[in-house]
């Protein structure tokens, strides 16, 4: 862990895939269609993410569900696993009904209980993303939800993460942007954001040229830094 | 193969890495290094091409062998591969050394010899390039070798790509594009160029929104198709 002061924050900023809720969970719909759900799971979101990625450069916008959805059609023709249309649905199904990490239900209801403001900010869609906000009972705790249809881009494009700084009304550094993907960290960090990574995995950083404020292996490690130092300061004041 | 007619062409331009040189060649320089040398040249290569969309979406370009150093940093410390400096040295220096897929050198003689225009028009940086094309003899068959450092951005963004229609004094529908690469293909006809996709590994097409005009499984298999029509257009011609 390594941290830096974080006083003066004005909110904090949740990306959702891989941060909040587990993409991991996709295998197991996934094996239901193939003895190598692994490999399947992994192509589908891999080519999800680089699709955003060509979309956003060529500025040609779909909708995350249809972005999802293409993804999908590459990842089971090119791993040659059919798809009978019921199975197609049950595997896009999966999207909605992701669970969260363990670490994070606590951790959330402490930093809201703490007063600070928090945030979701998707590349998803809002049809796919408030399913599964409201599934896992975030919706009392979230000041905002934030997603890609509401800009037509998607992340690391700058405009997508300027929506958080317009609807906080604050200076982009006094938002704290959590998140566990490489180009989300490089991406936020780039726009200016104060940066938290999640690495629950133990992964090294992707070398984008741009370092997190402060690395944590989990969401209640962040909620023990952030409330210790507020107990801290509170402390500080009486002194 | 499905195509359409093409007459009236101004010039050819090719991607260059996975399309006229074979990429597949990085592992075995990996094979130097680890017992799983798909693994590591498959991330390697992963990270290269995510970290070119992450830094063209973000406005962070850096120079091609930096970009691929960081990728090589990132794919062997996440797989746990050690790698001395010399390794690391032998291991950037494959770049320079990709052979040519076979198919290519007689079909672009062929090109070439019946007067059409060639160029390369690639992500690389010309420090990169330059050795590769010269390794393989193509400098006199080339009218330009267009790089990512002259306009210091990647694929597909369009202002790479538009190098191309300015070096050839071309109207973009009139250069055909040549790529094996899915976000090249959709990137290229998105800015408007003809395009044929080369699919010598029979994989499906990225499913972007954009069909190439023409689908071949080599370069022999384009200069058929060119050739043969020019041939058919001076029979018609005299007929």
């Amino acid at each position: 862990v390594s941290t830096t002061s974080i006083g003066g924050l004005d909110g904090i900023v949740f990306d959702a895939y891989g941060t909040l809720f587990d993409v991991g969970a996709l295998e197991h719909a996934c094996a239901a269609v193939t003895d190598a759900p692994a490999a399947l799971a992994q192509l589908w979101r891999a080519k999800q993410l680089e699709y955003s990625f060509v979309r956003t450069i060529i500025d040609r916008y779909a909708d995350w569900g249809q972005l999802t959805s293409d993804a999908l059609d590459y990842a089971s023709t090119a791993l040659g696993v059919a798809l009978s249309p019921a199975a197609r649905r049950a595997l896009m199904a999966a999207w909605l009904t992701l669970p969260l990490y363990p670490d994070v239900p606590e951790a959330l209801a402490r930093l809201h209980a703490s007063g600070l403001r928090l945030a979701v900010l998707s590349n998803g869609s809002r049809e796919m993303l408030l399913p599964l906000v409201r599934r896992a009972a975030l919706e009392p705790l979230l000041f905002a939800l934030l997603t890609s249809d509401r800009v037509q881009t998607f992340k690391p494009d700058p405009t997508l993460y300027s929506l958080a700084a317009d609807r906080f009304h604050a200076r982009v550094f006094e938002l704290l942007f959590v998140s566990s993907n490489g180009f989300d960290i490089a991406g936020s960090k780039s726009f200016g954001f104060t940066v938290c990574r999640v690495n629950r995995a133990g992964l090294p950083l992707d070398a984008l040229g741009f370092e997190p404020d402060m690395t944590v292996a989990s969401l209640a490690e962040l909620a023990d830094l952030l409330l210790d130092e507020q107990v801290q300061a509170a402390q500080d004041g009486k002194g």
